[in-house]
């Protein structure tokens, strides 16, 4: 069977995030596995590059199945935008490899979190954006997110309290740029801990706020508390943005 | 009792427009008359600059009220604000002058249409866009649009065939242009008919997708007979952008 790797987009709005597990129903996997599989028409799984949460979205979630299809890539893609509802779409569709996964090779992601400032709350961005009335310091939040580059212990920044495995993690970039009244933050690592970059945002923003100092961030990660960091922020501000691989692990012909 | 201009935006998907009539319900006005009647505490009328058809939003639509109210104009806005459903907001609050009529005083409307092309169609402008999966010839469009530029009998583009009064219409600017996969139209002009901006963006389709000559307008506008025009471009992709006052009239102490 060919190995096909697709690009997604979602507004995960009225989703319970990416992942089927246990008794979570109507999550984006579970609903392109039901249109994969009358493609198919047999069983078919598609694997993510990783979990988005509820109400989180995507411009750019990476995924891989298997399926035996006559057609090229490019129908198969337009058979399944076809069949999709309209706030889940396919962005690319490419033959990928027989060994790649999605997840397993992902190297890096890239988030974005979007704010909005002013008066009045967004309108046309409420669902993909998260308010804040006053326009937080971005040099404050700036001179935060400098400390929280490099590898570090995120235990502090995981809302999973059993966490077993190692929450150690390398941010590579962070970027805060203001647009007119929006701010984006956008964080680049090697992997993200559940819920780690609604965490981070929100402890960046309570840093821009002046409710924190710009000098928490090494005690945060000392502490390995997460009671320590700051709010989550809402997931709807959320997207998974890109998710990069080394090339001659990712998608084309093997 | 203080005239007070407003100036609102609004996401009309789940509206029946804004305006209130015989037996239409959930109409964006009746929102706002219901909010400023448990405010004044009185029942309280709101004036729009004109009507927007169910489905169609605002970025800029401007209306008009009197209210007695003890605190200043931003006072009053963020009350109202407070009370408003996260699809309706309210930009701007000024005091009038007492016989500022927000319909009877506008001088020009502009209104903007958004079209999104490509193989997807758009997960997150999917209520704010109309999708052709074509591009359509922007120069083609061009070439016709400047044809619609002037005084016109636009009896052909309006949806309304009981239209007794007079259908003649002065259209002073038409702007088509391309951002990356979108095309953004907008029209100004001194009045709009019933549909008028969505029967001219479809004939405009139509001609950019070569369905139709850009030698087609003329015999549209003599015909005087809206079947000869283009298909009605749906409401979702309509945007009341902004309304013009003379400045002696609009907003403003007296």
């Amino acid at each position: 069977m060919q190995n096909y790797h697709a690009i997604l987009c979602y507004d995960g709005t009225k989703y319970n995030g990416w992942q089927k597990q246990g008794n979570t129903s109507n999550t984006i996997q579970e609903k392109l596995e039901q249109i994969l599989t009358e493609i198919a028409q047999t069983p078919t799984e598609i694997f993510g590059s990783g979990r988005t949460d509820a109400g989180t979205h995507a411009k750019g979630q990476n995924a891989n199945f298997h399926m035996n299809f006559s057609g090229t890539p490019k129908q198969l893609m337009t058979e399944i935008n076809s069949r999709l509802p309209e706030d889940i779409g396919v962005l690319s569709l490419t033959e990928a490899a027989p060994r790649f996964h999605a997840r397993l090779h992902a190297q890096a992601k890239r988030y974005v979190y979007n704010i909005w400032t002013g008066d009045m709350p967004p309108v046309f961005w409420r669902k993909y954006s998260f308010w804040c009335k006053e326009m937080p310091d971005i040099s404050r939040m700036r001179q935060a997110a400098a400390q929280i580059i490099g590898t570090h212990d995120f235990k502090s920044f995981c809302a999973n309290k059993r966490m077993k495995k190692s929450t150690v993690r390398t941010i590579t970039e962070i970027q805060i740029e203001q647009k007119e009244n929006r701010i984006v933050l956008s964080f680049t690592g090697n992997g993200f801990l559940y819920q780690m970059v609604r965490i981070l945002t929100g402890t960046l923003i309570e840093i821009g706020e002046g409710k924190r100092s710009t000098e928490d961030i090494p005690s945060i990660f000392s502490a390995q508390d997460r009671a320590c960091a700051g709010f989550t922020a809402p997931a709807k501000g959320l997207f998974l943005d890109e998710v990069f691989y080394d090339r001659a692990e990712g998608s084309g012909k093997a």
